[in-house]
């Protein structure tokens, strides 16, 4: 009998999606096709397309027929791979849904709670780190009043294109926006290239140098620079400073941001206090709006939680969540064991999804341990339905 | 906490989704603006539609907020009930899937099961009774061979219309299908008008007429024509016969037509011996053929078991399937428990959902027993939902 099993030849179908992998196509389609395909750009699609494949690989590959399938994802990844256990029992028999944020909808996790994440990452390694960073919006507003503040931080940013109107000063805040939220997700304790090359702990490097939250803008932008500088020029092969970088050279950037705007509505404000962010409630009317103008639709901000279930998980079986509390998405994310096989497993020291990233010799002891209660429930789910196939 | 409890304003949402009602209207829609609005006609849509349904009632109903759900359906309206736990047991605590025939798949029931026990129900009336209506079909094409055939076959039934061509004979027959298959779904204890007026017992009543199977082919036909007179005249308003009656008069066959071409493949087949049937294998290719020149569409053979599962419906909880030993329906339900909380109640003197009708007097005592059944597992699903929201 356990002869049997271990010969079963098991089937581990892995499906990393990880943030932004799932969807690529679709995009390069609809935006070549003005939103002909956008129909088909729905985590339900998503899913229904994986138990088309899954189908098909079991009655494609000799030995799979029998086969325990089990789904791996991280972000929206981990999203989909513990829908896809509550969804298609049948289909997929265990899921490790690493920072998975279902709980990061409307009414659900309050929208403040990712910016502060964000900023207790960088207050931890020194409040004067964060304080620089809360200060910078308004030194950035008081540096750009006028056309020699506006050419003085063009070159004391290296930027590629010289800011000139008041939608280059949001972009340029926006990019900041966007460069404080990823350090947070990837504070990795040794160097890794996800969102960008970076170095070991990123954020600890960052505040390395931004250490006076004096009153005047300039010394102040300069420190953020150099702070700056870690994330963009790791490598040193830049020549400049792109705020527009991310979003050209990321197809992907658009499929999430779609997605955004139809079923994965998720709110998220600041208010410079709690966070260092400057102040922006959730307005989910202009958001609407946007959405509309960008994409010709109007976003529906309970569409997962009717989907899905929010918080109300408790029918479902054999899902492990894990959450490194660095990553800010654990805010939205399972941190309570909701039953016997759906698990929640906490990580103090990890970022996003550190668990399904390889092992490395600096990997926390919790992220050790993490993967190997991971294990063992994927044993369990084997076991499980193994079973119904010995004799 | 007790008292809490009974105070609790419980709302049963009642999904009575028997087999012909979810979707009269897209039916008229689509015959009437082309084929504009299939897209919507399916199971998932319905599903879909239930969950917004819900959401809002309980969202605009005083006091139904942390309101237990149960779905109720019967036939296709007991698959979908199965199959909303199954999808999103958030919204609904649990479903009494009555008579729902999940697994009459593809590769999961075979074909012929259908009808042999179509024939059983007959047979065990009397042995005779279900030769007569075997013999009945060579006795119509011996008949038909001619125009005096022809004419004698009209008057002898008393047919609205008069038989002329090959095609008008395929419709008989047909119509003789559905008229026996329908008798076994609704041989009800007592007298009820479930798809037609009919007397207690109508299989009975209608082999009560059906007694000799000699070789003579008038004869023959003459007594299945007092049968047939229990089916469509009942109440004794009939001038004739209407062999087309089903299909005009009721929009929802156009409906269930669609389905049943798209992911609602049931196959079916006959063989003449082990049921009264005329053979007939199971034909996918003419079958697909078929729905194309019909909808404009090919069938999709494994979709709801892809979907749903098929038998594999481990991971589910508290779904009661009920199953009539009488009805035809029963050899594509569960009939077997699945968990503490997946039950199957068997009604060995139940015909199509009859647990879902009124309380009767002449309700014979195993549905009686399931209908208690049902009532504790409710209990359970009601005392297990409010649960979380007392103190």
């Amino acid at each position: 009998m356990e002869v049997t099993r271990l010969l079963h030849i098991t089937l581990l179908i892995t499906l990393l999606l990880y943030f932004c992998q799932a969807y690529n196509y679709e995009t390069y389609f609809y935006k070549q096709k003005k939103l002909k395909y956008t129909g088909y750009l729905t985590s339900e699609q998503a899913l229904a397309d994986y138990v088309e494949l899954i189908t098909y690989l079991k009655s494609a590959i000799d030995g799979a027929k029998n086969s325990t399938v089990v789904a791996f994802g991280g972000s929206y990844g981990g999203m989909l791979a513990a829908w896809f256990r509550m969804k298609y029992p049948h289909v997929v028999q265990g899921a490790i849904a690493s920072s998975a944020p279902i709980l990061q909808f409307t009414d659900i996790t309050p929208c403040e709670d990712f910016g502060k994440l964000v900023t207790a990452d960088f207050s931890k390694e020194s409040p004067e780190c964060a304080n620089v960073i809360r200060n910078s919006w308004a030194a950035i507003d008081s540096v750009t009043r006028n056309e020699a503040g506006l050419a003085w931080l063009t070159q004391a940013w290296s930027l590629c294109k010289p800011l000139k109107t008041p939608q280059d000063i949001t972009s340029l805040k926006n990019y900041l926006v966007n460069v404080w939220t990823n350090l947070a997700m990837v504070d990795y304790p040794y160097p890794a290239n996800f969102l960008a090359p970076l170095p070991a702990y990123p954020i600890k490097v960052v505040c390395s140098h931004l250490t006076e939250a004096n009153n005047d803008p300039k010394p102040l932008l300069e420190e953020v620079f150099q702070g700056l500088t870690v994330y963009f020029n790791y490598t040193g092969d830049s020549k400049c400073l792109d705020i527009n970088q991310q979003a050209d050279s990321r197809l992907d950037d658009y499929g999430w941001d779609f997605q955004a705007c139809t079923e994965m509505v998720m709110p998220f404000c600041y208010n410079g206090v709690e966070d260092f962010f400057e102040p922006a409630p959730w307005d989910f009317k202009s958001f609407a709006q946007t959405c509309y103008q960008t994409w010709g639709v109007y976003p529906r901000p309970f569409m997962a939680v009717h989907m899905y279930g929010g918080k109300d998980i408790s029918a479902a079986s054999n899902i492990v969540f894990t959450n490194g509390l660095l990553d800010p998405w654990s805010t939205g994310g399972v941190l309570w064991n909701v039953s016997e096989t759906v698990v929640s497993l906490i990580i103090p020291e990890g970022a996003h999804h550190l668990d399904l990233r390889g092992s490395n010799p600096d990997d926390p002891p919790s992220v050790i341990q993490a993967r190997m209660i991971e294990k063992t429930h994927i044993q369990n789910w084997i076991d499980e339905y193994s079973a119904r196939y010995d004799e």
